[in-house]
């Protein structure tokens, strides 16, 4: 079977070469103006009217007029540009599949989540600007100010890929794992709260909070002012998820207040945050620019992924990473 | 059977009240004025030559007159005070045990030793400096300067306890791991190399470099130009053992010609490094200032370890962390 294949990815020359090769046999549409990443959406193109399948951040809107399309796979681990009742009505009555390239992001996702566990745990960031001698106070608060990840709790916000990667990691570290998640697989290896229970936990108290949940109407602000109050004081937080799952100004509030130990950010609203925004000015907050799921070649790991699915698709095998 | 116990740690109060606890049916003698930390040399005290057994870092030059001593229990990981000809000889003459206190401090080691590798790998610092849109150039080289440790290579040289941990903690990262170790005892659980296979290896190349080696005549300088020399580029070096072990000229010009990618030291020779030194200058060397082995309730950790082998040297029983 030959496709005419509509991929929409900004990637070096080499990349779109791979790409070329794994796709001998279609037919590759290249749009004259692609996404500037996997996290922006492109300009509609009419070529995406004549596709089979689209490969990257089609434009939403284009997608009722795309009327051959049988198969997105979408560039990103997030799909909230295609997560709502219109498209997910129009795809069903379509019978569009639409795959995300959850697995592509996942590992850096996970250790960049437990490169920031460990930077708080070790207090990275003062070490590294602290020059003292031995046996000097602010030598010995230093040294006893790190807690070690080993037997403290972790509860996990919003649990796909990232967090069951993220799971593993944590492995040897005999740390006490919990998880929410609305939909529950039964798969998910560690115990799986509800709401109620989810209120319960933040109050009895957890040591790290790791927010991984991904923007939709469900999810905004899903960590407000009583959200923030609920949680027991002492406990780190960390989003590697959306930036507007969290209300910031809350946030401020609980980094402040002490509520919160810290806070450890690689998303925000919006990204990045403007230059004189008190979460860059907290000591508390550490803020990285939306890259924890950045890695080299990444690239070549999301045309691999691609491929691999684009081999199921051919053999009408079930695909990998599916999201509808 | 009842102890003279000299008991030379500086501690808070609680820990003090919790060593006169486990100490209960014994004589603990407690010298005047105690070493600043478990890293400094304690002064010579007469109540340790009336001791049976001494807790803490008594001063080498007096352990001669100390005639009654059975045990030494040193309150640190290192025991470089005490690893010379004249003291070996003088504890083998008279019989007298001697312990470190390794496992208190190998988890903390381990994982400011991993902490180290994350924040390297997903080029923390940078990432916490840099304020970019998602899909600007300088966004993407960070994305894509993030190397995931799975799949990477180490080789940890100096195997102990720490080395031993770190390994665990290392698992789920699937990396080619390789230990370097003068005597190979055989339980290590991960290849050991000689000195030959070393050179090799340095040669062939390797994704991280794990210094853990303890202070000694031997180990002086084990890092220096020549070995410096035989590392294939790209490796990171990382220094959690003792700063003597390496020739900081030569590391800077390692990390200046691009010969390693980047160095991470908790240790340094001396310490704290003077404000002017170049190691604080070069943008790929990053100083933690001795804190690795660092953790909330030390003291506490300490003493109970002290307890178990008092626990065990009552009851004649083989000691923890037996290194004499």
């Amino acid at each position: 079977m030959s496709f005419r294949i509509f991929a929409d990815i900004t990637a070096p020359a080499t990349t779109l070469k791979l790409l070329r090769e794994i796709t001998e046999g279609h037919h590759l549409l290249l749009p004259s103006k692609p996404a500037a990443s996997v996290l922006h959406k492109a300009d509609p193109d009419p070529l995406l009217y004549t596709a089979d399948i689209a490969f990257g951040q089609p434009d939403p809107e284009a997608l009722v007029n795309a009327h051959q399309l049988k198969w997105i796979h979408v560039s990103s681990s997030s799909i909230t540009r295609y997560d709502n009742p219109g498209i997910r009505s129009l795809m069903a009555e379509r019978n569009v599949i639409v795959t995300n390239s959850a697995s592509v992001y996942a590992e850096a996702c996970a250790e960049h989540a437990l490169a920031f566990m460990m930077a708080q745990s070790r207090q990275l960031i003062t070490a590294l600007r602290t020059r003292v001698a031995g046996g000097e106070p602010e030598w010995h608060a230093l040294r006893g100010g790190s807690v070690p990840l080993r037997g403290q709790s972790v509860l996990i916000i919003g649990y796909g890929a990232i967090g069951k990667r993220l799971t593993e990691l944590l492995g040897p570290f005999d740390m006490k794992i919990v998880a929410y998640r609305r939909n529950v697989r039964g798969d998910e290896g560690v115990p799986v709260i509800d709401e109620t229970q989810l209120a319960f936990t933040l109050k009895k108290g957890v040591d790290h909070i790791i927010n991984i949940l991904p923007e939709s109407a469900s999810t905004h602000h899903f960590f407000d002012a009583a959200r923030f109050a609920g949680i027991r004081s002492g406990a780190v937080f960390y989003n590697i998820g959306r930036g507007s799952t969290v209300n910031q100004d809350a946030l401020c509030d609980a980094l402040r207040s002490g509520g919160l130990e810290a806070a450890w950010l690689d998303v925000t609203d919006p990204e990045p945050l403007p230059d004189d925004h008190p979460l860059y000015m907290l000591p508390n907050c550490f803020v990285t620019p939306h890259v924890a799921g950045g890695h080299l070649a990444e690239s070549v790991t999301l045309v691999r992924h691609f491929q691999e699915n684009l081999n199921r698709f051919v053999r009408e095998q079930p695909l990998l990473d599916r999201v509808m």
